[in-house]
């Protein structure tokens, strides 16, 4: 391909199998790795049970940003837990104070070229230095950590041509909700989009980081900024220079798709509640009443986010009534505005100054009043997960959500009596070496502290040649993850053990399920649903919890697609009826049986399904690859990648 | 009296009622009231229930520094309702930010010669001002708002010699953790320390603050410092000298007690777990591995406490593995920090900065993990109040808890290699005056803003002249408050609402209790128990939620001495058995009735109680002093004080 996109050409350098066509499915190699608190537990979990001694990846990276609070002493051990594994296998570990996973990654770790895959959705944020970075499930960065590929679909790549300059009081947060204006929270579905043109020059490293990381909220597969002068002085300012490589388009690259954006018609631009799609101009809603505004997040994360609202308020002081509520994103943003003066300036005029993390973006306090409008600079507004049901939070700038502080009401920041901060980054920052921790040289001789809530990941037996076992549970259309295993405060903090977490399988549908599951004392059993069995939330727990307690097949019309996958992963069989009609022939405690099933899987498509109970058969469908069959065989995904190793 | 020492002065100054003689009880005028956002919501719906327009006090301030998490609504409606109340009542409102109550009220509105009763138990370590400060239940505060005296046993006072000077690696929180180790938890009760002496000349006014603020770890009323020249320069840094007046204890005062500390011989200490009087000297326990090293709360709030432990990491790290918690106590401190490159060198070295109030020290947060050592220079280490269960706490100086955040172990700080960081206040600070909301002016049209989990206290029926009803709930010896109103999670986010927190009322002992008190429909009825009965905490809640379901009397053969006043005070009959024999006739659902009660109980001391479903007779004694059978007449105590004013 001549003329390439900086997307292609990360994507041509990394790929491992497959067609750059869009659709298509591809193998990525993955160079590095980016892990949360939040999330990382299940992956160090499942990268401990491949028994693998390290990570084979460039660089692997664990973060502790997301639970913070600590209320008891789940997430402290949790945090333990982490840091050992990292120790161990060979991962850099950035324990809880300092900061969201996303702009320490950038400041710290990316490299342009490289690409990275973390399990976390803003992970796209690292596109800000010319990286092909992308978001996943936990096996799936287990698996990259284990060094095997990433599969995806080839995206399209747009092009977004950026002309012009920001206008005073206009910043990047205010692009990106102009492209959610004009994309919606779908229309980056399959895409990825590269910006480029001569609109960069007047967007720092951070500006783009912005942009990126926001590009989640359009559904894109991820962002994707060239390796620019701009990026060598960022790394260069991070005394990182040697890790700068240029990566710039080919002239006159192709794209699947155009988007031309001039940046000096953009305006102050706020999403609504409560979607990020939701978008307005400021000026079109100016006036409502605020309570809180709140300044952070990886989707504003730049020292010039905090600066800029310090010199806003310098000299005046936050409408009383109003929270204006500061959230460092990193150890070393935090020292560099102290140093620099802007801190001290933000805690004089009323700033509620919290710890470096992410904090009230992901619920995790910081929860509005009952009724009350909160402007933020987070990249969502979900309904509800400010932990607040119903609550009233709308996605803006810095400058806006500061305007808001300062009047105590939506306002348009060019409206402020006052002239635009003009904002210089200080001539040199403070770097901070010492805050992430390195794995040890020799990992084997490091254990794994694990404290009560933490367990290791069970093992799973083969299928065997021969299986019957009743019918647990009969459900009926559109069961989704969240019945299958709820979330919430109460089963949350339960995420690093599987064995606590069963308890609650099916406990919106069933509350003795679990324990009906259990009296069977090992045997294992079947579950039959109608349509669309498993849609909603990835979470892999709801394949691993009913496993652990002995579910082995799945009898359904239809599934969710990443369940699907989740139960092959765990070695459950998910069978398909050929006839739906046969769904109607099956009772709850019938009792069910597949003959030879590995083999049957592995000879064909279709498989029969014994129902003792009635005395009868059905044909039933499993449509999986070579390879799920062996995951199936081994027990599961990791027990094959185990076997491989 | 002559040679008075400052106690004695306070109390003089201020006595309204009774003799000064040690175990009588005193009424005292209270010049400033100050209420936290834990305690503070159920203070200020008392105050309303009053129906008082404004306070009465010289000065009354309500902090929000406890319940700052903020998980879902409730939290900040709290917080708008005490803003909104503060506002119209004429108190100053401290906004989440601002830090804890204790240090705050000394910055800003402490005044020597004062007396301060607060709603929360640190209250006296505004005697490091030469204030008379002491700590009281919600509605003995809400009673000094309205201009009501506060009721105490008149305390000895026990005069504690200061001479001496500290030592380098020993300060204030050293000397109090002495003064635990002589007195323990327990040799406090009844009892004011006072401190004078030549030794006072190098304790600061925030380092007395120390001292005063864990003399409620003793059981002491309050502790007092005199008001000389150290203070004076205290209030003229704050720009308050003219809040300034001379209060020393007459040449030769005497003292009931006596006790001699010499400060030269102070080593540093430790409490070990689970409790503020298990002290040992910091080299009696080196070695033990460290997993939390936490600097700040109401114990240890000074600029010194945070600028040593900067000085002592400054060029160093924090050993990898140790949280080294920074928990700013007042705005102004962290802005002075800020400004003189304290904060920057801890955040340098690996602190991680939490938000400004009580955090860990009050379980809101920071709980360390598993079997994990925690040294903290916070007030408290009782069993669980971090938050995790078995925990491991230890009570030291900030110097002992930061010398293991470098060393990661229990370490005496005169074994580090390093001098003794020389600490000198800055020439000048910067003072905010306003991050504190002055109430309105005229309050009348002030609207108090509920959310829907803060609703007004009830209105209590004055008791009718012929009551009767079924028992209830009978119930054996030592029933605590914990059993009839419990804590926890779920529970205590409900004290602002008395209907919501109703639900509970019994929930250990009696799931239906609730249920079947709603199905009696407004009519009351009776609690029978045994010996001790409201033992525990003094939560009012324990008697007020059983009053809103239909509590009319409780019969009990003795009862925990602050509950029997709760009961009163929310005008429930509080019965003892003259014969504690008849309480074996009773049976639960019985039907028992009290004919002419308030007649009875204003004319003798003895009422006649009438078993209608074994038509039995039983002599009752009741105890209530004049005033209380008022009380119980107009349905409360604070329907007293309505129909009063």
């Amino acid at each position: 391909m001549t003329r390439q996109n900086v997307t292609h050409k990360l994507i041509e350098s990394h790929l491992l199998s497959g067609r750059m066509v869009p659709g298509e499915e591809i193998g990525l190699a993955i160079d590095q790795t980016l892990t949360q608190d939040a999330t990382g537990t299940l992956v160090m979990l499942e990268f401990e049970a491949m028994q693998i001694d390290r990570v084979q990846t460039e660089l692997s990276a664990q973060y502790v940003d997301h639970n913070l609070i600590q209320e008891d002493f789940k997430n402290p051990d949790d945090h333990l837990f982490l840091q050992s594994a990292c120790r161990k296998f060979g991962v850099w570990f950035s324990p809880a104070g300092n900061g969201v996973s996303h702009p320490v990654h950038q400041e710290r770790f990316g490299i342009p070229g490289k690409t990275l895959v973390g399990s976390d959705s803003h992970t796209p944020a690292a596109g800000a230095l010319g990286m092909f970075a992308t978001g996943a499930g936990g096996l799936e960065v287990a698996l990259a950590m284990a060094g095997k590929p990433l599969y995806l679909k080839m995206p399209e790549v747009v092009g977004v041509e950026l002309t012009g300059e920001l206008p005073d009081w206009v910043s990047a947060k205010d692009v990106v909700l102009e492209m959610l204006r004009r994309f919606g929270v779908k229309g980056g579905a399959g895409k990825v989009f590269e910006y480029y043109g001569p609109g960069l020059e007047s967007l720092s490293a951070m500006d783009r980081h912005v942009i990126a990381n926001m590009g989640t909220e359009m559904g894109a597969t991820t962002s994707v900024f060239p390796s620019d002068g701009e990026v060598k002085r960022f790394l260069e300012r991070q005394e990182r220079g040697d890790d700068w490589r240029e990566l710039l388009p080919d002239e006159g690259a192709e794209y699947d798709e155009h988007v031309s954006l001039d940046l000096s018609r953009v305006e102050p631009m706020i999403a609504l509640p409560s979607s990020p799609g939701n978008v307005k101009k400021v000026r079109e809603v100016e006036g409502e009443e605020v309570y809180q505004a709140y300044v952070g997040s990886s989707a504003n994360p730049g020292f010039r986010d905090f600066a800029v609202p310090a010199m806003m308020v310098e000299g005046r002081h936050i409408r009383p009534g109003v929270s204006f509520d500061i959230n460092p994103t990193s150890r070393q943003i935090l020292e560099n505005l102290t140093i620099e003066s802007y801190l001290s300036r933000l805690i004089h005029a009323g700033a509620r100054l919290h710890q470096a993390g992410c904090n009230g973006c992901i619920g995790m306090g910081q929860a509005p009043a009952t009724d009350r409008n909160s402007l933020r600079t987070v990249p969502r507004n979900f309904p509800g997960r400010s932990g607040t049901t119903e609550d009233r939070v709308f996605l803006c700038s810095p400058e806006t959500a500061t305007a808001a502080a300062l009047t105590g009401k939506i306002t348009d920041p060019r409206d402020l009596e006052m002239s635009y901060p003009t904002f210089r980054e200080p001539e040199k920052i403070v770097i901070n070496r010492e805050m992430l921790v390195a794995p040890a040289e020799d990992g084997r001789l490091v254990e794994v502290i694990k404290g009560p809530n933490v367990k290791s990941l069970p093992e799973f037996e083969p299928v065997p040649a021969e299986f019957s076992g009743p019918v647990l549970l009969k459900l009926g259309d559109d069961v989704s993850t969240d019945e299958i295993m709820p979330a919430g405060a109460e089963v949350l903090p339960l995420r690093s053990n599987i064995p606590a977490i069963a308890e609650y399988v099916f406990h919106a549908v069933d509350k003795k399920f679990t324990q009906r599951a259990k009296e069977l004392d090992g045997d294992g059993f079947f579950i039959v649903a109608g349509r669309n069995y498993g849609q909603g939330s990835s979470r892999e727990h709801a394949a691993i919890a009913p496993r652990y307690l002995g579910l082995r097949a799945v009898c359904a019309i239809s599934y969710g697609r990443i369940h699907w996958q989740n139960l092959a992963n765990f070695g459950v069989v998910p069978l398909t009826f050929a006839n739906p009609d046969d769904l109607d022939s099956i009772d709850q405690d019938d009792e069910l049986a597949l003959d030879d099933i590995v083999s049957a899987l592995e000879s064909d498509e279709e498989v029969t399904l014994h129902n003792r109970t009635k005395e009868e058969h059905y044909t039933m469908h499993h449509g999986l690859s070579k390879r799920q069959v062996d995951m199936i065989r081994n027990g599961s995904l990791i027990q094959l990648v185990r076997e491989e190793a």
